[in-house]
């Protein structure tokens, strides 16, 4: 089960948030391979390669529009609410980061802002496998569909016989996504950066995979073409004091392990009483989920460490910045201000993490692997870009020109100079 | 002088906008050998590296406090006044991007809120060689102070004798920085990564440089370092109908190209008559440029094209997705909502590049090298991360419960399931 470690000295503290180190160095020739036949092939190589991994011979490499709208009539009108509740709630809640311009005259004349611009083309990458990840395509659809993109592309492997699960299928429809490539792995990658006689080329490239996908988005970073966010294995901190219930807070943990074994799970509280009875809660309930082998090989990669009071643990939750912060302590509108460093935080016993993967409106794809130092989750931002104007009048000029002037003589640059001193010249001509 | 190219055709257009290549993967090999060294020998590495590269026996690594104050009485009240009016100017604009916590309450009882947390450490890079860029300083500096991070380091090469340019020593005090490290090239980029006895480790990495810092930038996506933006030779595209002022249109060009010969400036023009007295511009006025070598390498990598009408011109800049982009067309007014792909825009005749440079407000730390195409600016929002939160009440989750029970067995994760179902049963009770 959990590691546990009483009080560590501070001095320790560096090495405790480390997570293990994945080391996936050995994919990179391979998926250069992959790269290079996609561009040299296109849509041949995307084929080959999908008959190679996904056992599928692809006729069409999208799916078609009566496969796409056949979903609806798959699913159960229980799933199909649910979805709906959904995409209602993390609409809502992104909606509201939109950004209106706002313009500034910095000095009289000169009048500058900033407006959002959505990206034009961005492809999101929905892998396959036995979890349809439907609530991934609405976490990155709905922003997608709210910024404007003017065309989104969604990649994902088929299933055996071909087919698309129909969740993945119905949530697309209901985003208007009607292009569903079935290409999964480094291939659907290299497809959506350098482009195929189908498959557009993209500026922007979201979504989680597996570690050929995961490296493959890496490898991008040299090609102009960007990626939402460096990715690592998911991860939750949980801090509980005496208020916490220890059954509330197993069950988060077990929610995060049961991604897979290198999920990262941390459980801090100042109460040794509840670390054992959150360990004997992990047991039990354990015992009964059907991810459970999965789950017990994350926890034995995890942490219960026993700190003397709040402030400890916030301290070192925000030296370990988690993906994902829950605060089961019974003061957390007091300490709200003290969090630094974290990608989503859930507030109180009855704000699960799961309330966050699926419904309540935040965005899951959050920063992992401690670049919550540096990084946000995935928002509206991620699909816009944020381009400034500036207008200034001859007036205008008048009263910003000899600073500029002044300035770009001291650093050596007389033609940024001359620039303004040609203008200058002539307005006072006029 | 610039390559003409009369009414390209459509098709020819993706070859037009393609930037010269740069290779350094040459230079990888002896980069990650400084970080090696810089990793075991921390400052005894940097010391090393200094005499090495900048000829500079270093006693401190960082400026003395009165070397940062004597800054104030070295310099003219000129440049002084110049300095103080862009750091308001720069100010006054970003001040604005500051963004308000909103809650959102996406279902009753279920509320959702993102706030802007200051990144703890930055590290900021300004190269040294001739020109002195406290420019780039403030454009870097004003944010990060406004967003509330908690540690500025600044990296800078020492001169010939060990001192830094007392324009970089007076913005630094302007901006409260007072850790001021002699330490240039990829081996600061390696301090302020990996950290050394006397320069701490920072969450994010900002500033121009040479190759060798551009690279060593590059080479931190997979350590956890975040980076500005991804780099590339400065770039400005000109769009001039006849309304426009050839003398000001050769002038912001030049101000582009003096930055080097790999400096990228286009011209487009639907009038022949002004694309041929701005080639007559640029001869007369790169005669008596101080850096007419720079400027006259970097025009003749340079195109100036003929186009049909606006809208040919604007199609071409959003696909070139220029970093800088002046209208010099009487009708700017109209076309903004045509714009897509820019780092920052300038209205009009009397907008130089050189405005927003220095002084109007807004950064120039811009996106190169078509990376307009998915990324914005340096601005406030670079400084800071933006954490979600949410609190859900015990009410709240009944509401929202069911809709997470349902995607959650959808998607085949049983135990983010029973994170919901546990609670429920235990409201239920109550």
């Amino acid at each position: 089960m959990m590691r546990r470690i009483k009080y560590p000295a501070k001095a320790d503290w560096q090495e405790l948030v480390k997570r293990p180190t994945q080391h996936f160095e050995d994919l990179e020739a391979g998926i250069a391979q992959t790269f290079r036949l996609v561009q040299e092939q296109g849509d041949d190589a995307l084929r080959t390669l999908t008959q190679q991994y996904d056992g599928v011979q692809l006729n069409a490499l999208y799916a078609a529009a009566d496969e796409i709208a056949a979903a609806e009539a798959e699913l159960s009108e229980e799933l199909k609410a649910a979805i709906l509740q959904a995409f209602s709630n993390i609409q809502l809640f992104h909606a509201q980061q939109a950004e209106q311009p706002k313009q500034v005259e910095t000095m009289p004349g000169v009048t500058c802002w900033r407006k959002s611009v959505p990206i034009d083309r961005v492809g999101l990458y929905i892998p396959g496998g036995t979890a349809p990840l439907f609530s991934t395509l609405l976490m990155l659809g709905v922003p997608a569909r709210l910024a404007g993109c003017k065309e989104i592309i969604l990649c994902t492997p088929p299933g055996k016989g071909g087919s698309i699960h129909p969740a993945i299928r119905y949530t697309a429809s209901l985003l208007g996504i009607d292009k569903i490539a079935k290409v999964g792995g480094a291939q659907a990658i290299a497809a959506m950066a350098f482009g195929t006689d189908s498959i557009p080329a993209v500026n922007k490239i979201f979504g989680p995979g597996n570690q050929y996908v995961t490296v493959a988005k890496q490898m991008l970073s040299k090609t102009g073409v960007a990626i939402d966010l460096p990715a690592g294995p998911s991860e939750v901190l949980v801090i509980a004091d005496e208020s916490a219930d220890a059954a509330f807070v197993a069950a988060d943990l077990l929610s995060q392990a049961e991604h897979g074994a290198d999920s990262q799970v941390v459980l801090l509280s100042n109460s040794a009483d509840m670390l054992s009875r959150v360990e004997q809660e992990l047991q039990a309930q354990l015992a009964v989920l059907p991810r459970r082998e999965f789950a017990a090989k994350a926890l034995e990669n995890s942490l219960g460490i026993l700190l003397s009071n709040v402030d400890e643990m916030l301290a070192f939750s925000n030296l370990y910045a988690p993906e994902h912060l829950i605060l089961s302590i019974s003061n957390f509108e007091e300490v709200l201000d003290e969090i630094t460093n974290a990608g989503s935080v859930f507030l109180g016993n009855y704000s699960p993490e799961s309330a966050g993967d699926y419904a309540s409106g935040t965005n899951h794809t959050l920063p992992t692997n401690a670049y919550a130092r540096a990084y946000s989750g995935v928002s509206l931002d991620s699909f816009v870009k944020k381009i400034t104007f500036q207008h200034i009048t001859p007036a205008g000029l008048q009263n910003i020109g000899k600073t500029i002037e002044v300035m770009a003589a001291a650093e050596g640059l007389e033609a940024h100079k001359n620039a303004v001193s040609i203008r200058l010249k002539e307005v006072q001509h006029v």
